[in-house]
């Protein structure tokens, strides 16, 4: 049971977490601080949070644990007005979707008071923003990345995992720079590649007719294209070294298959897409028997996280 | 009303026409063709078609309307049984994705009788294949592109229009030239980019630690990277000159974009993001307007069809 949290950014993100914690019973008393005063009055009303802080010194005072889920660019502000009032006994964890740069950040406004903040990545979202949208279950079945410092100890990680198992997530342990090379891959990237398409397409001069041709495989590969302009503009310069090294694999593998249609190699072409749709089909898979896996396992806040 | 139709290839997309034709009271009698006997007569068990054809001049002896819907490598050999039966009065049609090189195949195999073939491209699917996956609603509210050619008449084309209208079609019209691109644009090299990715991380060394972290963003992403393989690399190569326009232009795109970061250049990024953002929300709307209507407009076999 954790005494008090503060939770920085009371929207979609923060609020999920405290919902889940309060339906948890895993919190007594939820403080809220944030930049729009009309956004913590709402969280109010919604039973998200108890109070709203007076002061970040009020805020962080006692404080068990605080979670920074305000927009990233404001991290490191954040934690320099954090450094000075925070006690030894209080842990400060974060949900950006980049971790070195939060790190370096981190490093800067906390200095000699590193070691009390654990990195942190929640894997999930909604198409929705602010109060309104957090849900208790939005964490339930999805990921949490912690990427831990050298400098942390096992038992302030643990406090950060073992909140975000009440909120029913299971904990995945990454490195910083890890961290950020795998989401590059598999996120990133992708977020970058659905935008380049429509932007390429809306372009064009006949772009009127083209979107009339669009269809359903078109409207799911650019599905990640309707996300926030300004954040992930944010993401992908966060994460600059790992985009750069993974945009340019794919502009090279775009190449070669480029010579493939060039050369007329229907061999080399289908070896790509049968690849990738078994690589596809192998990782849907995957997520099934976990799904199954995880729908067979007896109902508890506490779900036992595959720890690597 | 239709008195014979023949259907080459009863799977999926053959099947689900003459399901839809059927329904709909627009057609007296179905014959089926195709490679596969089991098929065809699972076929006949279901319900698609009411005979087996003993030989391609007894399918098309006497029909109004000819559609080939067998796998689009076959088209040309088909063709070249067709043309020597192939009636003053009867029509032929195919289902096909691409459209030029369709057209080249059957001018070098129906030669003077060119005029009777309507290029068309019912744009519709399922991830199933086959006569047990035919539906009889496949087409509703969908759209088909008639590519006309300059020696086909009004009346035959108009024949092949309201076949499709009666499976709850919309016709639009294009050149097969501008089918051919318009259809690189949106469908063929989107295809290409969510199998070129798959394969790209497939083959990386972390693969399976990547995949591990992939998430519904990726999932939606990559989903046409669940197509066939083998249907996917004829369609590229069938359409070379058309893909290798877009890619190069969406090569050079990538290019741009990796200048942006390598120059931390946020606000040419953001702008790329949000420019294809708004297009997409705008053509979202413009779709789900167009469904409204459709929802709407009374309930009926042949929906007026934008024609354009």
């Amino acid at each position: 049971m954790l005494d008090k949290i503060a939770i920085f950014g009371v929207g979609l993100i923060g609020g999920s977490f405290a919902l889940a914690l309060r339906q948890a019973g895993a919190v007594r008393h939820v403080v809220g601080v944030g930049r729009r005063r009309a956004s913590l009055e709402r969280a109010l009303v919604l039973g998200i949070i108890d109070e709203i802080a007076s002061s970040v010194a009020d805020a962080v005072a006692g404080a068990d644990l605080v979670l920074l889920a305000a927009p990233v660019a404001q991290t490191e502000n954040i934690l320099r007005e954090i450094a000075p009032v925070l006690g030894a006994s209080t842990v400060v964890t974060d949900a950006g979707s980049t971790k070195s740069d939060v790190v370096a950040a981190a490093r800067r406004a906390l200095g000699s008071k590193i070691a009390q903040f654990i990195p942190g990545h929640p894997i999930a979202g909604r198409e929705m923003n602010g109060p309104d949208a957090a849900l208790a279950q939005l964490y339930a079945g999805k990921k949490v990345v912690i990427a831990a410092l050298l400098e942390n100890t096992d038992e302030h990680i643990e406090r950060v995992a073992a909140a975000w198992r009440c909120c029913g997530a299971t904990i995945y342990r990454l490195s910083p720079e890890r961290h950020d090379q795998v989401f590059a891959a598999v996120s990133h990237l992708p977020h970058l590649l659905a935008y380049a398409l429509v932007d390429d397409i809306a372009r064009k001069p006949n772009a009127d007719l083209l979107f009339q041709y669009a269809a359903s495989g078109f409207r799911d590969f650019t599905r990640i294209a309707g996300s926030s302009p300004e954040m992930w503009r944010d993401i992908t310069l966060a994460n600059r070294d790992a985009m750069l090294v993974e945009l340019d694999a794919y502009i090279a593998q775009l190449q070669r298959m480029r010579a493939m249609i060039a050369t007329d190699d229907g061999a080399a072409l289908e070896a790509v897409y049968a690849n990738a749709r078994h690589a596809r089909e192998n990782w849907i898979s995957a997520i099934e028997s976990g799904d199954k896996a995880q729908a067979a396992a007896p109902a508890t806040n506490t779900p036992q996280g595959a720890q690597q």
